[in-house]
């Protein structure tokens, strides 16, 4: 499954297939019922910039939160609400992107959306732990402009759906990745066990790495890039990685950190070294079963999978997330930013590479 | 030493001595030097919240960093920036302490300060990393009506002096604390290796625990305080608390993790049981090396304690921790908040107690 | 509940309450249906040590796993088989608990007793991951000379009963607590929600602290005792201390990991102020569901604790721990170890403390 | 620098050079100054296993500790001494590799020589933390039997020396990896800061991942060496693997657990989507300076890298933890081990591989 609904040319379309098991319908991680995806765009001039929402399911996330943990690979970033995550098990806001110095107004109106629709909310129950996570696009957008709005998260979770866009979109419009284009990315995996078939996706902000490191699958295309345009000087890697995990089988919070674990495989199967200045955050949730806030049995019941079977599990997320990266790369396009500092897209050096 | 600066009674005024080590000049964090603290306190009706920050040093904090770490006690909370803290073991900006639901407003403000401090950062260097942590005001504090405003938190940053109140003030002014009226709390420590002198000081921002528990230098006061008023409602332990310890010992981050482990230490002497849904965050720093963010040497000479010694520090931790839990109750005002909700002060208390 | 099967007068029975919630029937660990604890202990001039071992349940442990968690509160010890405690969630040994010299031959012992109760371990199937914790009883036991044999571990497995004895008696033998005779103490607590009614025990094995530091239920009881005795000399805080917690609750890994983490609320209530030399480990196992070897169902049902409900659980945990390290001071007998070296019991000094 | 004073064939000698960095000059672990390793090989029948020590340095390594951190890919394993090692960022032991039955030998053995090497230990002073860790090699060996004894431990320490052979030797002995042959590699890179020069090195016990996923230098090796011996029956990743990074650069305890993730993408890029039954345990340690255990000064100097220069070690460290994966199993040699069970070794297939 490459071409998107919005149609686009993925990675797959270009003959590139990652790995050995199925993908869902959509190859994306919306293949996992429930989940949407809405994207905020700013593209305007030195402006580079957007906003990018995962709803975990369609109902009130508050009132129905999902399991999750997250992993934290590389701690230099500024990431809001993973404390929460891990102590409690849960999510229960929709899961906002954007670039590093938005995540104050995005925590900001994250909190506002979410005690708008529920009058309840610091008043007679609890407060709400709002999930921002950041890469820095400073390279090719105004970071110190601020220019994402309150208003850009309102919009990008009301735009969310189950098909989107990927590449130089949403959150990932002005990011850089192996000093390509990147931006926003995603793929899934279907898994069997005994009758029943589940689902794993990924979805990925890339913003990371350094264009000699590049592999796509095993053949060594940044060094093929590097070869045909010598010219660029080595920046660091000061970018980072935002990986978020979706599936419906029914997990634990433990083994549901042990998957987003895995996603740090997929990651370095694409050359990473994940180098100092590369925040890179895993979250995943699991839409099997909802913990109710308001619910009212003592004990409830909850279904882990047979531990035996994550290796199956393992292999879906290191794949999704592998394919996610790539397709970050393939969709975004080549994109002058602020300054004039320019990242390419990988599809101009796409043939070579595939020779 | 128990008058402050602000010539506040606190816990040592009523006789309570805690622990056997010698207190600092001022008994307060800010006896380390170099360490400043600035309030805003929002006091209107039934907004009842405001904002307080901690300037690790005097001079330019991100290029000058102090080395750093934290430690969750409790991860229910939504504190911002502790996991670079971690990763990379400084705090690069003022410590900003408000209500739950202004952490975005916070981070914004604090991110904003930074760029308009230092032109490079986002553009020619990295980017900042605001560390924002909260409790929750609303049982006296309209929270919902997010009256922290970007404002204050400049405002309390340019307060910052080494004499500060303690109580109902800045981000303590709508907190809670076993029921009664909790808030902004210090005291120090001073310990001795060899001919040297150092000082380890704790500033806390009370929101925890329930009336009953509370002990006063091994006095069940709780006990005493509900035979005095026996009709309040049993209310769940929903708040937290906040720990930012300071010195100038030279430690390494490891070190740094593990004297923030000891805070819980002193907590749990005033009587907690950490409740589910009391967030408890320690943030620990020393001022006895600065990281410099354009540091030009490879190899950069820093110095540790003797890992024999950090008993000492870690009893410091813990007297500090406690004594400031207690002043930030002795110093704090019976406070009528939003819908008539009240929290009475300790001090109306505190007679009978000591019977 | 004070007087054990063993007849051994414990703090109850001097008129001390640890707080408010109610007992299991033996007030021990071993409420909790299914678990037994064996000793064996070595009592012979020099020789002051031995081996406790806990068993979660009465079948075949590797075959019907608990689940579990565990939490290192000071990671200065030697403790084997946590690593996997987190990682898999479970328990599928019996925990032995010894001093800090024979951890090896202990794994070993544990290791050997599993290959020979189940062959299929590391031959058709996995290996299995022992479980030991340790601490360091070489004030008064000649721990060089590594006493403790695998027939040790193998007798204590045999041993394992509902009823056990306290203080200074199978891993407690030799151990110092507060400067004081310390080993193995216990408690429990009821826990009930709607119409069911649950069980939390505790086991300690305390080795920990500085004599001033001893609280028993907010009375300077340390302070009271140096005052009789003054002329020993401070000795640093070198110990440890173990906390194993059981209960027949449901909970998640997650869950257990959050209440393991209260055990040191309760340490710290007796005083403590968690030395640098004292590692402190705790381990927590539910009964609540077994998680099988060879388990065929691809999804497991499991159930958890409604999350709003762990504050009692919390304080269960507390409140055991606090009596259960009470419990192992005034359990225990004074003893002149190796090289004349004594520890007294708290039994000496409990009139004077209760005046 | 392909072949080893032992003469052995290695990855480079077959014209593979990963990575862009040079290599110490014996491109091993022990090319860090000081560094020592020793095997022990148990090869009889069903008999295949053995004994793997790192001496961090010659000298009494108690008395003159080396800094370290560690880190948990997977923490299904066995292994001893890593809660310490990141609670007091020391080793006090040599490291012991070996199988994982015989852990507790092990553990008892290190104990063993180090309080006969100082009678201080557990006397006069503390105890000591014995680190070993293993993987189970159990398809190639008779692990229930337990044929490793204490002076099989002793000899290895004996027997450590700059030179050492790779492959099928030592605790490597019995060892499959991507259902090869495996066991011990090493490999080392240089980096330098300025005028000065220093080393990282890595010592890896592989016993992990599954034939199709071997990747060599982005080749897919494994499903070339499929496709030539297509009727070996899928077997789920039980293994495990040990990294051992030594450095002679200075760094704190956080930068060294930093670096020590790094080896996860030196792992991931052979292949490996770290199997849920895969124990991966990382060690770091500099050389750079020693801590005293009788250290007299309450104030130690220590250094640490400018946190910038990170990448350079990041990338030293990924690409010597893959070479050394990659020799392990090029030095290893084909071995039929018990109940016939065989692992083939990579050379066996390197001719097609690089055709």
């Amino acid at each position: 499954m490459g071409i998107t609904i919005k149609a686009q040319k993925r990675i797959r379309d270009y003959g590139i297939v990652i790995g050995k098991i199925n993908t869902g319908k959509k190859n994306a991680i919306t293949d996992v019922n429930g989940v949407k995806v809405g994207h905020i765009t700013l593209d305007n001039g030195g402006i580079k910039t957007g906003v990018t929402v995962i709803l975990p399911h369609g109902g009130n996330i508050f009132r129905d939160k999902v399991m999750a943990a997250c992993h934290i690979i590389n701690g230099f970033g500024k990431s809001v609400g993973l404390i929460q995550i891990d102590e409690l098990g849960t999510i229960e806001t929709p899961i906002v992107l954007t670039n590093t110095f938005s995540i104050g107004v995005a925590a900001d109106a994250l909190i506002e959306y979410m005690i708008n629709e529920n009058d309840d909310i610091g008043l007679t129950t609890s407060s709400v732990n709002p999930v921002v996570c950041e890469c820095n696009d400073s390279y090719l957008n105004d970071m110190r402009g601020r220019h994402v709005k309150k208003e850009n998260i309102f919009d990008a979770i009301k735009n969310a759906d189950a098909e989107f866009e990927e590449g130089s979109v949403g959150a990932g419009t002005g990011m850089t990745c192996y000093q390509l284009k990147g931006g926003i990315g995603s793929a899934s995996r279907r898994v069997a066990f005994e009758n029943r078939s589940y689902t794993v996706g990924a979805l990925v902000l890339t913003n990371f790495g350094v264009k000699d490191d590049l592999m796509v699958d095993g053949i060594k295309a940044g060094e093929i890039i590097s070869n045909l345009c010598p010219v660029e000087s080595i920046r660091r890697d000061n970018g980072s990685v935002i990986i978020v995990l979706a599936t419906d089988i029914p997990m634990t919070e433990r083994q549901l950190k042990r998957i987003s674990k895995r996603a740090a495989a997929g990651i370095c199967r694409t050359g990473s070294y994940i180098g100092n200045g590369s925040g890179e955050i895993v979250i995943a949730f699991t839409t099997a079963h909802k913990i109710k806030h308001y619910g009212k049995e003592p004990v409830v019941a909850v279904k882990m999978l047979n531990e035996t079977l994550l290796d199956d599990v393992f292999r879906a997320v290191v794949e999704s997330t592998e394919e996610a990266v790539l397709n970050s790369l393939i969709c975004a396009e080549t994109t002058k930013g602020r300054d004039g500092n320019i990242s390419y897209s990988l599809k101009e050096y796409i043939r070579e590479i595939l020779k």
